[in-house]
């Protein structure tokens, strides 16, 4: 127990240090008019193949750079950087998640000068991320069909904290006892002005609707 | 950079702390003749389900108990004592992981007298559950076809430090880009004596090999 109490203390400091380092990278990012997306997911939901399709849609009116972020391998920025967009890989060295100061270095590292839109791909994770403002102005979270219908009963805090939840992998529905209905129900219970998008990132089907929401946040942020 | 510092070395104080509370506890159990098993895996790969499947075929020859860790909800205890076993919700709080000391207070509340195997079901993550030892005698992970093959080389961690990889949902293989010999290959290039089985809790499918290698691992340890 007292093992548990501390390491919440500790926590807290760095919950407060990181919370003035993301406002102070958002000034910095509305200024240079370079809207930031954090995506967020478990391993393997589809947030890479959505960041592909997001390109694919985006990409001739917006100039898109993509970070990468994983604990080994470069995997994902290979994949994303072919579908045309800037990438970087950010190895994160075994951390969970990703914080404002590790978020602020990956964008130096990708260069943000003329680009609309960055998209941050978070570690596959449906915790740690949830609890580290990246400075990001909107967080948008991917719950796939195989994964079930009752995680945001399970994983509150990341459902509570998105503006966006986007239903991966429709494609597969017939081979799930996942309840469309029940998803969203407990994700609005939790959290009542979200946004939410059914896709299947693998056939495109539902991607348009995504990406026209994403498109007019960009121009309400960075005009 | 000095945050990312400051975090690494408090957690390495926290990793010494939990390691002997760990092996307090293994020995603690080896005395009373109770094998500890943690299930580590993503959310929604299947871990509950296998839990019951695990039961339905060693319940009547072990007695079993079991401590479901979630964030919130009682949906999977319930679940599990519906199919027969001793079980526990253990609420987290919001942490990512369970430690020893923890796993600890979980055993006290479900009591283990008489108990021959307890079933710990981790918080669903691929990261930071690796990075604890909770006292148990063997990790196992849990890998769904859904996920995609190459998690082996984004969370090296968790492959590297379990016993045994147990490939899910093998039912949805004709739905989903999964080859099954490249996580085969991907987990064994980090854990040449991993075991791996294939099985689909939702059909039964290789849940006997599964179980039977279980079953000698509780032999060994306790007789």
């Amino acid at each position: 127990m007292d093992n548990n109490i501390r390491v919440i203390e500790i926590k807290k400091s760095i919950y407060e240090d990181n919370d003035r380092e993301a406002a102070c990278l958002r000034e910095r990012l509305r200024e240079e008019k370079t809207f930031l997306l954090n995506l967020m997911s478990s391993p393997g939901s589809g947030k890479t193949s959505l960041i592909v399709r997001t390109i694919e849609r985006l990409g001739a009116k917006r100039r898109i750079g993509v970070m990468e972020a994983d604990i080994d391998s470069a995997v994902d920025a290979e994949t994303v950087a072919a579908a045309g967009a800037k990438a970087v890989q950010l190895h994160t060295g075994g951390m969970c998640h990703l914080d404002a100061g590790m978020t602020g270095e990956g964008l130096a590292a990708l260069g943000t000068a003329g680009l609309d839109l960055v998209i941050l791909e978070n570690v596959g994770n449906l915790v740690c991320p949830a609890e580290f403002d990246t400075g990001a102005f909107k967080n948008v979270m991917i719950l796939s069909v195989p994964e079930g219908d009752d995680k945001p009963l399970k994983y509150p805090l990341m459902f509570s904290t998105v503006d966006c939840m986007i239903i991966n992998k429709t494609d597969v529905l017939p081979y799930f006892d996942f309840d469309m209905e029940a998803a969203e129900k407990h994700a609005k219970a939790l959290n009542p002005d979200i946004a939410i998008f059914a896709v299947s990132a693998k056939t495109g089907e539902g991607i348009e609707a995504w990406c026209d929401w994403l498109d007019r946040e960009v121009t309400e942020w960075n005009g």
